[in-house]
C-alpha cells in the first residue's frame, strides 16, 4: 500500500475507534429534497435501443457458486430472437457461443416480451470477457470482469443497493455508485416498483430494466427479492407471487443447492454472500430454514473469510417506518448469525440508512429472562440501506431516542461500499446522494469477525434458553 | 335445559371461577403408557374394502363458506374409475349425483392411487344426506349430517384433534373421539407421520386415510397443515412443499377469498372457524397476512359468535418440546386476535395437552417496553391438542416452574370437545385416554368474547409502540 492508503487506513481506524466509544449518531443532515417522482417514460434514462428487435435491458448475474460463470439476461420486444450469447476475451472476436432460454409472462393485461437467460460458464477467473446478443444490425456487445479466484485476501470492492425505483433520485443513486467503483452490486430488494403503477404496470418493468443496463450488463447484481417484488393480486387474477420478479431476474440457486430462486448463496473473491427471503417461509421444519442451516455449514472462512447476509427486511432499525417488521426473521435466524459470526447483514426496505452496533437479543424469553438487545462482539453489523430512491420517498421518522443499538442513522438517499483488503480489514463507507454530488459519509473499518475478532468462537447455544 | 343440565352448568361455572383464582396446575397424571409404534399395516384397523377397485380412503370437509357444501373424497387402487358421487336425503334412493375430479402423484419411488374430490353443493341445512360411490358390488354408501343453517344460538359440538399418526394411541383417540358426540372435527396438523418412514412412504398415507374413514367419511375434517405434512425432501428430489397432503386432503379455501388451500375460513352453525398456516408465509405484505386481515373483517359476531382460530404451531406453550417456535406468528398476528376478541386459539404440534389463561404479550418492544405475558381479557385462550397419539410419543417434559400464561398442562393422550351452547356460553371440555376409557379431565366454560365478555371493545393499537 502506498503512504496515502496507510493514512487514509490510519485515520479510518481512528474514526472507528471513536464511533464504538461514542454513543449513536443521528445525523442532522437535511437535503433540499428533489421530487420522489418516477422519471417519464419517454426520459433518455430509459431509451429503448434502436433497431428490429434489439436486446434490451441488459443485466448478469452470477452464474455459479464460485464465479466462474455468468447469467446474461435481456429482453426482445418484437419477437422471440435468439437467446444466444457469443463471447471470448477479445473485442469483436467471439471465439465460444451459449445457448440460453426465453420465456415470457402475462400479468393481467400486460403482456411481457421475450425474456431471454443465457448461462454462460467455463470461465477463466479475473478475465475481461466481452459478449453480443441479438443479431445482425441489432446485435449489442457488452463486457463483463470475472471475479478473482476465491482467496482470502483477494481485494474486492462490492457496491450495496436497496430499493432503487426509477425516480431522479434512484438516477443518482445509480451514477454515484458507478462511480466509487464497486464490481458487484448486492442488492437488497424492491427493483422498479412497477406495483405502484395501476395493474402493477408491467411497462414500469421494461424502463426499470433499461435503466440499470448501464451498469447491469457490465457486472453482476446479486438480487434480493423485496415487498414490492410480491405482486400478489388476487383482485386481478393475479395470485402466484414474485411473478415478474421471477420471470426476468433469475438467480444461480440450485449452485447452493437451494431448491428456490429467492434464497440461495454466491462465494466471490474473499466473500461468501447468502441471500435470503423475507416474504418466504423461513420457521422451523421450512425450506429455507433447512436450506440454512446447512448452507452456514458450508460457509469456509479460511477461503472466504467474509460471511456477509442479505435480506429485504431488516432485524434491527430504529425508523417509524417498518418498525420491527422483522422481528419474526430475527427470533428465527438472529441466533445462527451470532454463532457463524455472520460478518455484516445488509438489509433495504425502511427508505434510509442506518448502522447498527454489533449486539444480539437472544435472551428474549417469553418466560423469563431479559429483553433488551446487548453489545455482542459475534454478532454481525447490521446495515439498512433502503435509501436508493424511489417514489416512495424518504422515511424520516426515526425515534427521537436514538435505541442502544443504533450506530449511526441518516434519512438521506445513498448506497453504501465494501471494499474487502484483507482476509482481516476491509473498509466500509456510506455515500450519501448530496444533491447531485456524492459524499462520502458514514465510514468504518471492519474487522473480520473470524480472522481479526477477539472472541473466541462460540458454540452454538440451544436456540432458546428452556426455563427450568 | 333440564335441572340437570342446569346443575351441571351451574358446577362448571364453579370450577371455572376456581380455576381463575388458583394459579396453573400441572396434572400429576401419568399413564401407564402403551409402546408408541404404529399399527401394523396388515392390522384391521387399515382393512382394505374388498371388491375390485373399491373406494377406500374417504373422507369429507366443508365444502363452502357457510355450510351447504361437502368436499367428498376417496382413493381408488386399481384404476380411475368413476368421481361421481350419488346422494340424496333417504337411503338407497339417490336422487342427485354430482361429479368429481381425479388426481394422483408420485412421491419419490411412491405412486399413488386414484385420488377422488367431488363438491355436493346445494344442501339443505340441518339434513340426513346418504352418498353412495363407487360402482356395481364396489359400491359403497355414507351418509353425513349437514349443519344447521348459521345462527348465534344455534348449538353445534366441535371436537379437535391434533398430531393423530396412526399409533395404537391414535385409534384409542379416534375411538373416544367417535363416542364423545362430536358433529365435526377441527384437525390442527400432523396427520398421518407417513414422513417418518424410509422416502416418506405414501402407503402410510393410505393407511392413515383407511384409519380415519371410520369418522371422516361420516362427518366433516376440518384440516390445517402441519409440518409433517411438508414433505421437503430435496434428497429424493421431491421439491414442492406438501405434496401428498395437497393432493389428499382438499380444502374449500376459494369461498372464502383465499388463494391458497393451506389457510381459509369457514363459518358453521354459530362459530367461524379460520385455519392457518404455521409453515406459510405470514409476515406482514404476504398473501396469508392480507388475507387474514380481510377474513378477521369479514367476521360478523351477530351471526357468529364465536371466533375460533386453528393452526399447527402454538402460540404459547410451555412444554420444552418446541418451546417458543410460534414465537414469529405471534409477533405478527396476536395483536389482531386480541383486537378481534378470538374466543379460541387451538393448536397442535407439542405431544401434550396444555390451556393458557388469557394472556397477551404485545407490549414488548425492541426498544423499550415490558416483556412478559399479561393478564388480558380481550386475549384468546390458547389450547395445544397435539395429543393425538403418534409415533413420535408424548412430550413430558414441562418447564419446572409453570409460567403464568399456563393454567392447566398435562403429557397425556386425549382430545378435546367444544360445546356451543348458545351466543353466551360454550362447554369445553379435554378428554385423556386413560388406557382404554377416556376420562373427562380438564373443563372450563367458555364465555363469549363478543356477547358475554365483560371488557368494551378495544380499537386496533398501533402493531408496536414507536419510541419516540
Ligand atoms: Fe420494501
Ligand atoms: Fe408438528
Amino acid at each position: 500500500m502506498g503512504l496515502w492508503t496507510w493514512l487514509l487506513f490510519i485515520y479510518l481506524i481512528l474514526i472507528c475507534f471513536v464511533d464504538d466509544v461514542l454513543s449513536g449518531r443521528t445525523s442532522s443532515f437535511r437535503r433540499s429534497e428533489w421530487p420522489s417522482t418516477d422519471i417519464p417514460l419517454d426520459s433518455e434514462a430509459f431509451v429503448v435501443p434502436g433497431g428490429y428487435n434489439t436486446p434490451q435491458q441488459v443485466h448478469i448475474t452470477q452464474g455459479d457458486y464460485d464465479g466462474k460463470a455468468v447469467i446474461i439476461s435481456w429482453v426482445t420486444e418484437s419477437e422471440t430472437g435468439t437467446s444466444e450469447v457469443l463471447y471470448g476475451t477479445e473485442e469483436h472476436k467471439y471465439e465460444h457461443i451459449a445457448q440460453g432460454t426465453t420465456t415470457n409472462y402475462t400479468f393481467y393485461n400486460y403482456k411481457s416480451g421475450f425474456i431471454h437467460h443465457c448461462l454462460v460458464d467455463g470461465l477463466k477467473y479475473n478475465t475481461k470477457y466481452h459478449y453480443k446478443i441479438g443479431t445482425g444490425a441489432s446485435a449489442r456487445e457488452f463486457w463483463f470482469q470475472t471475479p478473482p479466484e476465491i482467496d482470502p485476501d483477494v481485494p474486492y470492492v462490492f457496491g450495496v443497493i436497496g430499493d432503487l425505483g426509477q425516480t431522479f433520485n434512484s438516477l443518482s443513486t445509480l451514477e454515484h455508485y458507478m462511480e466509487t467503483g464497486g464490481q458487484t452490486v448486492l442488492f437488497v430488494g424492491d427493483l422498479s416498483y412497477a406495483d405502484r403503477y395501476e395493474y402493477n404496470d408491467g411497462v414500469r418493468w421494461d424502463s426499470w430494466g433499461r435503466l440499470v443496463e448501464k451498469s447491469a450488463a457490465y457486472q453482476p447484481w446479486i438480487w434480493t427479492a423485496g415487498n414490492h417484488e410480491i405482486e400478489y393480486r388476487p383482485d386481478l387474477g393475479e395470485i402466484s407471487t414474485f411473478k415478474p420478479y421471477l420471470h426476468r431476474y433469475v438467480t444461480p440457486y440450485v449452485s447452493s443447492k437451494s431448491s428456490s430462486p429467492l434464497w440461495y448463496a454466491v462465494r466471490r473473491a474473499s466473500a461468501h454472500i447468502i441471500v435470503l427471503s423475507s416474504y418466504s417461509p423461513f420457521v422451523k421444519y421450512t425450506p429455507q430454514w433447512f436450506w440454512l442451516r446447512e448452507e452456514l455449514k458450508r460457509v469456509n472462512r479460511e477461503k472466504t473469510p467474509w460471511l456477509i447476509v442479505l435480506m429485504h427486511v431488516p432485524l434491527y432499525n430504529s425508523n417509524e417506518a417498518h418498525y420491527m417488521e422483522g422481528e419474526a426473521m430475527r427470533d428465527v435466524f438472529e441466533s445462527w448469525f451470532v454463532h457463524y459470526k455472520v460478518d455484516i447483514v445488509f438489509a433495504g426496505h425502511v427508505h434510509a440508512y442506518e448502522r447498527s452496533y454489533r449486539v444480539s437479543n437472544m435472551n428474549y424469553n417469553i418466560t423469563s429472562g431479559s429483553r433488551h438487545p446487548v453489545p455482542d462482539k459475534s454478532a454481525p453489523v447490521y446495515i439498512i440501506v433502503g435509501d436508493g430512491g424511489n417514489q416512495e420517498g424518504l422515511a424520516v421518522r426515526f425515534s427521537d431516542l436514538q435505541p442502544d443499538y443504533s450506530a449511526f442513522r441518516e434519512a438521506s438517499y445513498g448506497h453504501s461500499t465494501l471494499e474487502l483488503k484483507n482476509r482481516t480489514h476491509a473498509f466500509y463507507h456510506w455515500n450519501r446522494n448530496n444533491d447531485g454530488k456524492h459524499v462520502l459519509t458514514d465510514h468504518i473499518v471492519f474487522r473480520n469477525q473470524y480472522w481479526a475478532s477477539n472472541t473466541r468462537r462460540r458454540r452454538l447455544k440451544k436456540h432458546r434458553k428452556f426455563p427450568n
